[in-house]
């Protein structure tokens, strides 16, 4: 089934879900760790779209949450695959929450997830390489090589002396 | 009851999980947003400890994931504070996963998770100064800055050219 | 924050929803009811954003599932209002399924929902009017009143020889 | 272990389901979906009792939701095969909500589920016949046919015309 | 609403659960500790209809496991309240088991749990008394006084001299 | 894998939950049989340290509720094996329950569960003898003979007459 290219935008997932008791803390504030387990599952379903194979998640990029998300508030995550390594895909989310009684609507998250695909016996298997179309696209799949390499700096598989393209994270951050 | 100062081991949490079906995909395998959620919880009742105050995720760090938590697995979750800031504070997690039957443990995860201390209206509110007793506590104290301006540069609230401590980060990596 | 009008396609809502064990009985097929409490939380979604109000269900029509869905598929659930009567609304659902590593997708399941609008109080309150645009949304619009006539009928609250436009039902099916 | 013939009361069950915070919206009423949940796993192992082997969901007829069920209150749900064809069972629930530091009891709900049962292998497989006793059993297996045809034709599987039990349903309404 | 007797009968709860798979432990076992929650929400169900109040569980008498309980198997609870005490109810559990493709059905446990009334502002408060009708209902009934003791006892709040119902327990068992 | 003996500490388990709202009911207290459960799981993972082998709980003891645990609560179970038999564990269990904003803690619950070691083909299996250590542990451990004898008269399978050890019950409390 899999193809060796695959166009971003096969890959793109939308999920909304409501936000219910259980989901926040006493003061009816949306609890982190529940929006960070949406979020992975929105961009493990990309993520499979993209392989067409089962995907475990290899990291989680740095998110950092904005405001309160409340009780009742309606979640809306969209994920897209960005890029395609050997046998990895780094996919982009966002996050956006809505108030439907007072209609206000705001982004409260980005966030970078990776994925590495497995066939079914559990074994890494390669993907199809991505082809970005639009510019935005384009943009995300170039800056994907500096967000790697800053992964591989945090979880100590690279040394900062090699991450060429990582120094323009310091000048030409996106 | 929120003291000026108190005692890194004071915020000191641990949590024992069992993988049950739910939380895993069809090979078996531990959902990595499934973990992000017990971390989430784990890290915030050790921050409350530390506050004695109601607390918000405000940002969780790069997580890898190394290998594969496979159902049925024990998971030990050990959290606590690394350093507190006027409002904020730092956890630092530590992820085990154990095979009862195989008798196989290892380490899977470090994670940075930060909070912000509400107070009973949902106001921010700030928390007691950390004091770190033993070597690695007064090192994770130290290396918390540079922590705390990578996050501050990928949520773009700092400029790189002002990240003095981070400079550290790609000479000294802890 | 309420309009009199608004376009069929401000309530357009997508959710994709993977499949796990908890959802599927012992032949690792997906439960009906798990289905149906899922489509229920997407339409109660797609109702909220047109009447800009909290909403409850008021009823579900016959839904017919066609094939079993497995575990690990995935299931995407899109919902958009097609007509607004006073004070509730109908929701027309479209469910797919997809097998990600065979890459086979199939629509499973329509159904309507119907949902009435609710104030802060909880007391029944007016709905904006719904405008269609495409031609999809016209046919729907206009069979909505057939649909509605069956509901009352099977409810108890209509005699089936007042039902003028159901009689088209038996003649015209869409 | 199947018979040839069971009667309807064999298949009797009751569910008991305290309504708790995250099976409510913001206004502390049940979400009709998570209703529809308990309906189907009631319905389930009814048909499963007749059957005496696995069953899955193959439709629910019109469900129409009269009042608002309270966080809190007592659901009880009891269902009962009420007749048997080939290889599928049409059953019969009915659904009482009860407060109970009011002491108010109401019947909130009546609808039909069908199943179709399956071997160990999954496989399509014959069910007992129906004998219903009561007269309210009789009744009940009676009109089933007349539902039947509604469904067929309400999936597109029958024309109108052909349905000569349902034009019964036009002039002699149970 | 609350009357100052009651009969037994009319506590009498009925619950029916399907065991599913985040119910099992990697044997396919159900869990005992999910059980323990299932028995609470019946037995508390069956306290509520005897009191006309919230109630909150005050103890749990010995309970044990005898054999399995498989994935997929119906599990059918019944509760009645055997003695009220001022403020308190003792509440009999029945658990059944059922294997329903081989048709197997075998009692799996009897247990004995304890609630205690409270008001709507969460005070303690009276009960109406119990009225037993069958034999069996006025066996639990005296009974109810020894098992009383032997909890008191075992809660460090009686001395075991003092328990004079108690030593029946020791030559004439139920 | 597993050792002839194993000293009590090996098996030493802590578990930290936060009380949600599903956990709670409408008074906001924590449900008795939702404790139940979370014991459940960390005396399980406490036997399985213990036994290296899968688990299943064979009897809970007597548990009493002192006091109403909120929404919002921290709960700190911990668990230690402090006996085995052949087959079979006893696990104490210890639970504390803390309100973080009043710094309020107290301990809630002590209580006795036991399990049944079994091999990966689900068949009873032998577990390592405990060595005790402390003067606490050498406590329980002798203890430990009292309580099984009260669990089998409970179950029906001692008469009472025979539980030599239990008469210590009444005239030498632990």
């Amino acid at each position: 089934m899999s193809l060796e290219f695959k166009n971003a935008s096969e890959s793109f997932t939308i999920m909304n879900e409501l936000v219910l008791p259980n989901d926040t803390n006493t003061l009816n504030n949306l609890m982190g760790g529940r929006l960070l387990h949406w979020m992975d599952i929105a961009a493990a379903i990309s993520a499979q779209k993209h392989s067409n194979n089962l995907v475990v998640t290899a990291s989680v990029d740095n998110v950092s949450f904005k405001q309160a998300i409340k009780l009742g508030d309606v979640i809306t995550i969209s994920a897209k695959v960005t890029r395609a390594f050997t046998t990895s895909m780094e996919v982009r989310l966002e996050v956006w929450t809505e108030n439907i009684p007072t209609g206000v609507k705001a982004k409260s998250n980005e966030a970078y997830y990776t994925f590495v695909a497995l066939d079914s016996d559990g074994k890494v298997t390669k993907v199809p390489e991505l082809i970005p179309e639009t510019e935005e696209e384009k943009h995300l799949f170039s800056s994907a090589l500096r967000r790697r390499q800053l992964r591989l700096i945090l979880a100590g598989k690279m040394k900062p002396n090699d991450a060429t393209e990582l120094k323009a994270l310091f000048s030409d951050e996106d």
